[in-house]
């Protein structure tokens, strides 16, 4: 293939037309041309590498990699370096084999992390177990780039002989190490830090994010369906103030600094967290076009999205340059930046209308293992008239919540829920054979009838369920087992579901299908009265220890602060 | 330690004041302070990372890696990363373990390639061969960083085996590859990248530079004693030129393309060759001053002799962050650029006056096997009255030469030089024990009477000698072998030398007295009528046979542009 196109080269930072040439899925040659200023050269756009989004967990996009794929390229991304942490928790390394092997079957570039906190925690019951020598076997893989985030920072700092083992592991194979460290500072980041981890993409705040980059990490600037950092990091007020400093030593000449806003200092942008509904609107052109219009300067967000990870994590992407995999996009302009066409190894995926490769459709093994459940699972007894009992109190759209405590009707032995009150029924239902469950009392959902349950749990993926009564949990939870998996929702005169047969978190469907289902459950949660946006995604992190103050695992409640469980009935 | 100091960060790209403290060589905080608008905080000047020159031949400077370092911190310089290309065409692995050991010895970080290219020829005899085996003992070294220079470019191109082998070994043991490729473009350039060598330092021009970074080469802008490219590669005309094609797309926003055009796009500052009477003026820090001098960002000059190759090579060097070794420099301002005084692992090494380590004297072995020579040794005999000679043509800080003819008298069947017509005598003297002569003629060099001699002849470091008599070369060249290598140089009442006993390359002395004794030299060259700035540089590459058109080796004679010998007599 031939053919003459403006292409933007993010290794030289400027943009120039040239005849290209592509056989064997590789540049063979990006020849500049000349151009008098009078002529118009008839090109299509502008050519750039394909996006590289390298920091993603695939699963919550609900997707199979395939079908990630499929919507992926329509963005321009040709290129994802995944954690397959949420399946791994589900189905061990079975569960990562099979990512690798379902991503290899389609034209897009899948780099996998071999995920290091499998189980998140000892206080839940997890599918499996991942320990140092299936990280090393992982390692050993050319598809796995590197370690996966190392949540897991008490362990470092403390020097848990096994996370310290995993890590040792990922320098002998000479594999970089990504983190994950909410707010970890001083002397704690610096502790963190000796364990050679690079990479940090929970920053939400800038003075957090230059102190991690002081530090020698590279900051991944998130830009998900949960989180969005980068209103916090691109933040060129902030930035000022930092630069202002250098004025008072008056030695940085002035036109220096004020060339400096503009170059962000941070290293990649990713989505960590990415929901169908979101998905089948955009990926990382949108964010880079959010990056522009945050101020920053077009090229280096280009930048943060090809190169620097290609750079990173060595891969054979990012750049258009002779010799390297013809991965590449047109868009309009940089401006608009529309997405017109999408190439992954010099063959056109994408023709600006359509997806030019198919999907294999998956056989699900069924991994919920877990007996029809009956409204009694879900009652907690009490001896008395009243109780007062520790609440689980969530926010719209936050992974922490509050602990808060109620006083509650007891009838017939059983506490009762106060709908009016908003303090409905929590459940988690474990579902790898052991067939428990842990009830609780939550706040914030605000639902005045029936019940929501869901697969997504993280990060053991237990069911979890909340409703207005024993009843509807069950009959949620009931007709997630039946899926294999998915979300449910149920009320007096309402049944609907998404299944995601693929281990409890993935649909075979595509974007556009899990999308329109997803809003409809969605539609129909306000309908049951309830307030939040993604009442799915909220429930998800409900099961989530690790983030404070109040959750709930299959094995109990638990009080994240004290770092224990407590009792529901009590204060 | 603990103190307090405006810091200029290369990875948040900026400058703060922050407490300091420093305990068992590494960078234990680094804490940024507040301070109030009119407060003047009492600092000495500002920390920088120390310099790393990432590519250079210490054997260029004539002194040792220990007193290299002793001359090198004083312009804050605190690492290197060595090519021991010349001690290896004379001795080998041993000239190489050498340096490592003698590296060893001092507060200064040394790093080491493994030369890759030796000898340079077939045509010529040198101390030495490395071939793959002893590629692969070296690359198994933590002390070697990359496999050297691939200078052997014809090799690379044409799928030499052995060449090859030695490349699939450095990327077997995930080591870079440098590469030496002048001139090298479009299709043999690319020919040449499928190897992956990475980073070029021959770069003449912008466009030639351009090119190779299209390509996904790292460039090298060199600012040595013979070749000096800043000039070329940081001509901002050109880059303005370069830039102006994007206008004619009208999607680059103008305040975007005018930020970029003082922003360098290649990546490291590197001296490459550095004599010593020019090394006791400066160094990097003197390419970073003359950098900004000519429109560069004076940060991001800063960052291409600092964190930019030690991330490339992966050195514990080059940022001033907690958890790294505490190599660092303060300089006054950003516009002086005076080097106030140097730490190499937490340690002061240089005060702003002395430097603070000692250097141990070397027992050098007599690399030179050569027998004392007499003036039949350098006749070249014709039988008839006059000869027409091929005459080698050089330059004053020139590498290349052209291939001139004269006619020359012939006195007693021996051919006489013509002194008044600056057609001179040249011989290289085999000094690994074979004890052959090649003699040739010479014109550029303009002395009137005497001669000059030097173990230092690129890459086989064979004696040359050029002179106005037969019997004054003589002279020379036993001075030579006398000293067990050097310089020398020696008229009807002139003789003087400087010694270089070490492997032929080095002296035992420090940067200032080597520096003093060349000086002495020249001025000496100068009296005897040589034109040429510096005579021993220039004579030093008159048996570089790659380099076009008419070199000499020790075995004779050769045509650099048809890559084979030729006869002094004829044409």
């Amino acid at each position: 293939m031939k053919f003459t196109s403006y292409v933007l080269d993010v290794l030289t930072d400027s943009v120039f037309p040239a005849r290209i040439a592509i056989a064997d899925g590789v540049f063979k040659e990006i020849m500049p041309i000349q151009v008098s200023g009078d002529d118009e050269l008839d090109v299509e756009g502008l050519l750039l590498p394909g996006f590289i989004d390298s920091h993603i967990h695939i699963e919550s996009t609900m997707l199979t990699p395939g079908q990630f794929a499929k919507i992926a390229v329509r963005h321009g991304t040709t290129s994802v370096v995944c954690d397959p942490h949420e399946i791994a928790n589900v189905c061990g390394l079975d569960g990562i084999e099979f990512m690798i092997e379902n991503a290899s079957q389609v034209p897009f570039n899948f780099y996998f992390t071999a995920p290091s906190c499998v189980p998140a925690t000892s206080f839940e019951t997890s599918g499996a177990v991942l320990d140092s020598d299936d990280i090393e076997y992982l390692l050993q893989k050319d598809e796995i780039v590197a370690l996966g985030e190392m949540m897991n920072f008490p362990g470092v700092i403390n020097g848990d002989e096994e996370v310290i083992k995993k890590l040792e592991l990922a320098r002998q194979y000479k594999k970089p190490i990504d983190g994950h460290a909410p707010l970890l500072s001083g002397k704690e980041l610096d502790k963190y830090l000796e364990q050679y981890i690079v990479t940090d993409h929970e920053c939400s705040n800038f003075d957090e994010a230059i102190e991690k980059k002081q530090k020698g990490m590279k900051i991944m600037v998130r830009d998900g369906s949960s989180a969005k950092n980068m209103e916090g990091l691109f933040d060129f007020s902030q930035r000022i103030e930092h630069l202002k400093n250098q004025d008072s030593f008056g030695i940085m000449p002035r036109e220096v600094l004020e060339r400096r806003i503009h170059s962000p200092i941070f290293d990649f942008i990713v989505s960590d967290d990415k929901h169908p509904n979101d998905l089948i609107k955009g990926h990382l052109n949108k964010s880079v076009k959010k990056a522009a219009e945050l101020g920053v300067d077009i090229i280096k967000a280009i930048e943060m999205v090809t190169i620097n990870p290609a750079a990173h994590y060595g891969l054979d992407a990012g750049s258009v340059t002779t010799g390297a995999k013809a991965d590449f996009i047109i868009i309009d302009n940089l401006v608009d930046f529309n997405v017109l066409k999408t190439y992954v190894g010099g063959e056109c995926v994408f023709d600006g209308e359509n997806v030019l490769f198919d999907v294999p459709e998956i056989e699900a093994e069924n991994s919920i293992d877990a007996t029809e459940k009956t409204a009694q699972d879900f009652e907690i007894r009490f001896d008395g008239d009243e109780c007062e009992v520790n609440v689980i109190e969530c926010f719209n759209g936050e992974l922490l919540t509050n602990k808060v405590s109620a006083t509650l009707e007891v009838k017939e032995g059983i506490i009762q829920p106060d709908t009016s009150g908003d303090i409905l029924k929590i459940a988690v239902v474990e579902r790898y054979g052991k067939n428990h469950v842990a009830n609780a009392f939550i706040k914030g959902f605000g639902l005045k009838k029936g019940a929501i349950a869901s697969s997504v749990a993280h990060d053991s993926h237990n069911i979890i369920v909340v409703g207005c009564s024993a009843d509807m949990m069950a009959r949620a939870v009931n007709k997630i087992i039946e899926n294999k998996g998915g979300f449910s929702i149920v009320g007096p005169e309402l049944d609907e579901s998404l299944p995601l047969p693929i281990a409890g978190l993935m649909s075979n469907e595509d974007a556009f299908e899990v999308a329109r289902k997803l809003d409809v459950l969605h539609n129909m949660s306000g309908e049951l009265g309830c307030m939040l946006d993604s009442p799915f995604m909220t429930m998800a992190f409900m099961a989530l220890l690790v983030i404070p103050f109040l959750k709930l695992s299959d094995l109990g409640l638990f009080d994240g602060d004290a770092f224990e469980f407590i009792d529901v009935v009590g204060n």
